[in-house]
C-alpha cells in the first residue's frame, strides 16, 4: 500500500492556479501532492538566428527547467556556469512536448520562453512541469490571438503529462520522489487529448520490463492524463470568468 | 503624488508569510507591494574551509539572490555563467546585514544559506529579502536551539531595511519600479531594532544630495523599519501558534 | 523502398573490431553502416566522492559522448565551454545502459569510464555508442578479472541498442540520418539478451503514436538486437584468438 | 593614536601623476600611503548596444577595476574565469561616480572605457581609484575637446573620494589596510567639488552607528576631498605646462 | 640503442591514409609509429570578422588540436570549459605551418578549418598533425580548384614537419613518447620543401644547446621530412587513382 | 635605417628597477624601449597536488603572463573568462625559461609564482618579461637563502632572452612593435650564461630561412645577452646597497 491511501493507479491531488504572475504574458502554478511548479509564457517578438530567414516564416517556442535551491531535501545548488545534464534533459522534453501541440508557423517571427521553475521538487516535477506549462502557454497564445499579433490559435491539441513506474510488479501512477527512489522502473508518458502519444521515456532501474508492461503503463498514463485535461480547462476557465 | 494615494513617506503594503517550503529549516515568502521574494535559510553542518581551523570555532552564514526570469516586465535571463554584478552586490549586502544580528560563535561547525529568489520585482527587491530572509533565518535558529544542534539563540538583534529616496527635493519611502527609474537619489538602509544603522548605501542618479537630506532619510527609513519588525514578528508568532 | 536496398526492418551493416587503442583497457570501433564510433573503456582505481564511503562498496561507471567536429556534413564546433544538451542526453543514455547491466558491487574501489567519440555520423550514433561501448566494456572487465583486480564477472547480461522509427505508417529499422530527418516517431530501444526492455525513448516528431505501434517497434527491435549480440560475441571471440 | 604620527582627521600623503601612458587618451598613477592605483581613459568611437538608437544620442562611461595577483600581502589569484564580487562592487562604484559628473549627451557615440588597476593595495583602493580615475577621465576630455571629436567640455564637477571609518567612538580618516581589518564602521563617501554627495556606502562591521555619527563622517570626508581636488588639480596643471 | 632497432636518425615508420572522412572535404589519417592523428580539413564560405572587409579580399585558415580521451596512457580529461595551454601552443603552430604554405589571397571568402583530433599519441603528435593535416588540406583544395569556387591553386609549398632530439650529446630522430621523457632537448622543425625553414620550436629540457648543434639538428630533420614529401605524395596519388 | 638612430644589431634602452613591490618576495620593474613589465616573484609554502609526494622533494615555479587593458595601442580586453592562446604561450615559455635555471630540488615545500604584467607593450613582451622575471627570481631566492627557508642557493646560471628577427635579409636585435610587424622571421632566444642556448622559437612571417642564418641570430643575441646580465646585475647590486 502506497502511504496517504492513494491507490496504486491515482494521481496524487492535482491543483493549477492560472495567471499567478504580473508580467509574463501566461502563468500557472502548478501543484501536485507536495511538488510546486511555477511556470510561465513569455513572448518576444524575434526569432533565432536559425529561423530568421526560415520560408515559410515561423516562430520558436523553447522552455527552461530549473530549481530553487531549497526545493529539495538537501539544498542544491544553483546550476552555474552551466545547466546540469538532468536539467537540459528536462527542458528538451518540456519544449518539444509543447512544440508537438503548437504550429509555429502560426506564430511567426515571435519566440514563445516558458519558464518553469521548481517551487518544491517531491517526484514528477517534469511531468508537473509539462501540465503547468501548457496552460501559461494557452493563456499565452490567448491573449496573442485577442490581440491580433496572432491571426489564428495555433495549439491544435491539449497536452498533459504523468510518470508511471512499476515495483514488484505492481503498476505504480504518479511517483513521489520517496516511490521514485526505490522503483522498478520509471516511465513518463506525454500524451495529446485525441489520445495519441507524444513522448514515452521509460529506463529501467533494477530490473528490465517487457512490451505488455508497456501497454499497461500506456493504459494507467491515459486514465490519469484525462484528469489533468479537466484540471487544465478548469485554470482556464476560472480565468476566464475573473 | 504618488500612484495609489501612498504618502509620501508610507511604505506599500507588506505581508511576511512565514513556514512556506517543506524542506528549508527556514522560509518566508515576503510581499512588498507587487514585489514577491522567497526567502529560505538552509543548514549545512560543515563550515567553507577558511574557517576549518577558526579559534574559538564559528559557523558562517551567506545568502544567494536570483531572480526568476519572468520576475522582470521583460524577461531576464538566467545568470549563467556567472551571477552578474548587481546580484552579486545585493546578495553581498543580504548576506553581510544578516551576519549583523547574529553571533556565528554560537554556531560552530554549520553554514546557514540564505536564498532570495526574487518571484516577481517591482523595485525593493534588496529590502525585500532582507526582510524576509531574517523571518527565514529566525525560523532557522529557533529550530536548531529546540533541537539542541545550538547551545545558545544566536541572534542578539532584529534586522530590517528600507528604501527612501529623493525626487524634486521630497522624501519617497519604499520606491517601486517606476519611481525607483526618475529618482534623484536612491538610498537603502539597514537597521537594528535598537535604532542602529547596519548599512547605509545611497546613490545620485541625478544631482547630489547633502548631510542634512541624509539624516531625514535616517528618520524616514527608521519609522517604516518599526513597522516592518511589527510584521516579521507577526509571522512568525502566527508560525508558533499553529 | 529504402535507398541501398535495405528493407523496412532490415538494420544496417554492422562491424565490431575489438582491441583498437593501445592504451584503453577495453575499446572498440563500431561501424553501423557509415556512423562510425570509437568507444573505449579506461578503468582508475578510485571512485567518485559520493561512493567514498558507501556501504557495501561499490564502483562505478560513467559515459561521455563527443563528436570529432568533421564527424557531421556540416562541421560541428567544439563543445565548449560545456557539454551541449544532446549530447549529455546521450551520454546520460549510454552510462544508464551499461549500468543496467554491470553489478558495480563487484567492482569496489573503480571507476570505469567509457568514452565514445563519434569519427563519423550518418544517424544512429547513440545506439551504435552503446552497442559499441559493450564491447569495450567486457573486454575490460575481463582484464580486471583475469589479473585479480575483481574477484567476479561483474556483466550478468549482454545489452545492445537499436532505433526503430515510424514513417507514413511504416516501420523503418535503424534510421541513417536521411531517413531520421523525415520522421513521425524515432525510438530508441535498449534491450538486455533475456528480452527485457531497459530504455526505451520516443519522440513523435510530426504526428502522435499509439499503444499497439509502440508493441510493434518493439518486436522489430528485439530481433534487430539479436544479431547485434551476435556481432558484439563474435568482434570479442576474434580477440581471444588472437 | 595611529601609526605614523598620522592625526585620526589626516589622510595620508597623496602624489597623483598624470600621463603615465603611452597609449591610453588619459592616465594616472596615484600613490595614497602604499596603496599605487594606475588609472586609464581608453575611448572607443562607438556605444554599447543599449545606446545605439538612443535619442538624444549619448555616449557611455564604464569602469573596470582589478588587482594584480602581488599587490596583496598573499599572493591573490587572477579573478578568472569570471570578475568577483567584491571588484564587481568597486567597478559599479568607480562607474557611477564618474558618470555623476559627466554629460554623456555631450559625447554622443563614443564610449569611455576607465580602467583601474591596483599595482599596490594597502588600503582605500576604491577611493583612490576614483580619485585617480578623475585624473585620467579629464585628461581624456580634454584632448577629445581640443581636438574637436566632441564640441563642449561634458565634465560638469570634479569627484573625488576618501574612506572615514570609526574605531571605539573615535573618527579616522582614510583607513589603511591594518587599521580597516579592525574597524567598527567603514564609510566610503564621494563627493563632488559642490560640496554634494554622489554615494555613501557605509558598512557596520562590529557595532551599528547612527545618524549623528553620519554626519560627523560626512565633514571630516569633505575636509579631506577639498585636499584631493587640489592635488588632482596639481597633476593636471603639471601636464599642461609640459 | 633505441628500442625497436631504430638507428639515431631514422624516423618510426610513417603511413597516410587519404580520405577517411565521408563528409569533410580533405582527410587523413596518419599514423606515425604508434601515434595516430585523424586530420580533416572542412571548408566554410565565410571568413572571420576582422577579414571581412580586407581589401584585396582573402580567406582564412584555422587549426584545431584535441586529444580524444583514451589516447593517452592515463584517460586525460576532455578540455573543458577550454582548451588548455599546451593544446593552444600546438593548434597555433599547426596553423601557422600551413598558413606558411598557401596564398590566402587565392581563397577568397573562405575559410579552411583543419582539425587534428588525436586517436593515439605516443610522441611527436604535433608533428604528425602537421603531415598530415598537409595532406587534408591538399586534398581540399584540389576540390576547390576543380569545382571552380577558387580560380588557382593556392599552395605553393609543401609543408612537412619533424621532432629531432639531443640525448647526452647523441641526436635523437623522431622521438617516441618514452624517449620524449628523458631528452635533454627537444625541438620541432617545420621545414617546405624548397629546403626552408618555417618553424623552429626546441627547449632544453635538463643541459643547454649550442649553435652547432642546432645546425646538425636541422640537417637530420631536414632528411626525414624529404621523407614525408614522399609519403604525404604518395597518399595523395593513391587518391588520384581510386 | 631603424628609426631612433638605432644600429640593426643594437638592442633598445633597458632599465631594470628592483625591488619596486611591498609585498612580493622579489620584484623588478622592466623597461625596455617603450615596453614595461611588472615582474614579481611571490612564493607560498606549499606544492601543487602533483609534486606533493615526489621523491626526492622538490618544489615549484611557475609563471603567468598578462597585459593591463591599456598597454596596448587599441585597449585590449581582459582575457576573461580563460587566457588566450598568446598569452599561455607565453606565460608557458617564461615558466620554462626560469624552471631551467634553478634547481627546484633545493626549493623543496615551496611554489614560486612569477607574475609579468605588461604595463606597456611596445613590443619584445615576452623577453622582456623574462628578463626582469630573473631578478625577482633572484631577490626573492636570495631572501629565501638568507632567513633559512632554503638551505643553499637554487639557482645555477644566470638567464636572459632578445628577440632577433630578420628583414628582407638583414638581422635586426630587439624588435620593436611597428618593426615586428613587418619582419620576414621573429626569433625569440633565451640563452644562459655560460652561452647555452635554452629556448628558440622562431616563425617565418613572409618567408623562410635557413641553418646560416639561423647561426647568424644566435649570435647576435648572444652579444646583446651579455648586456642584458649586466643590467640585471646591476639592479641586483643597487638593492644589496640600499
Amino acid at each position: 500500500m502506497r502511504s496517504s491511501d492513494r491507490k496504486n493507479t491515482d494521481m496524487r491531488a492535482i491543483k493549477i492556479t492560472a495567471d499567478i504572475n504580473k508580467f509574463a504574458m501566461g502563468s500557472a502554478l502548478i501543484e501536485l501532492g507536495d511538488t510546486k511548479v511555477h511556470c510561465t509564457a513569455s513572448v518576444a517578438f524575434t526569432v533565432p538566428r536559425f529561423l530568421r530567414h526560415s520560408n515559410p516564416a515561423q516562430g520558436w517556442l523553447t522552455a527552461e527547467y530549473a530549481m530553487l535551491p531549497s526545493a529539495t531535501p538537501t539544498r542544491t545548488k544553483r546550476e552555474r556556469p552551466q545547466v546540469g545534464g538532468r536539467s537540459q534533459e528536462i527542458q528538451r522534453l518540456i519544449g518539444r512536448s509543447l512544440r508537438g501541440v503548437i504550429d509555429l508557423h502560426k506564430c511567426p517571427d515571435l519566440t514563445i520562453t516558458v519558464d518553469c521553475d521548481v517551487i518544491q521538487a517531491d517526484g514528477g516535477t517534469r511531468t508537473a512541469a509539462i501540465n503547468g506549462a501548457y496552460v501559461a502557454l494557452r493563456m499565452a497564445t490567448d491573449k496573442l490571438y485577442r490581440s491580433g499579433r496572432i491571426d489564428s490559435d495555433p495549439i491544435h491539441h491539449k497536452v498533459a503529462a504523468i510518470s508511471v513506474g512499476i515495483k514488484d510488479g505492481e503498476y505504480l501512477c504518479d511517483l513521489d520522489y520517496e516511490e521514485d527512489s526505490n522503483i522498478d522502473l520509471d516511465m513518463n508518458v506525454v500524451m495529446t487529448d485525441d489520445g495519441g502519444i507524444l513522448e514515452v521515456q521509460g529506463t529501467a532501474e533494477n530490473r528490465s520490463f517487457n512490451k505488455e508492461q508497456l501497454a499497461g503503463i500506456i493504459d494507467i498514463a491515459a486514465a490519469s492524463i484525462r484528469n489533468i485535461y479537466q484540471c487544465q480547462e478548469q485554470a482556464l476557465a476560472n480565468l476566464r470568468n475573473d
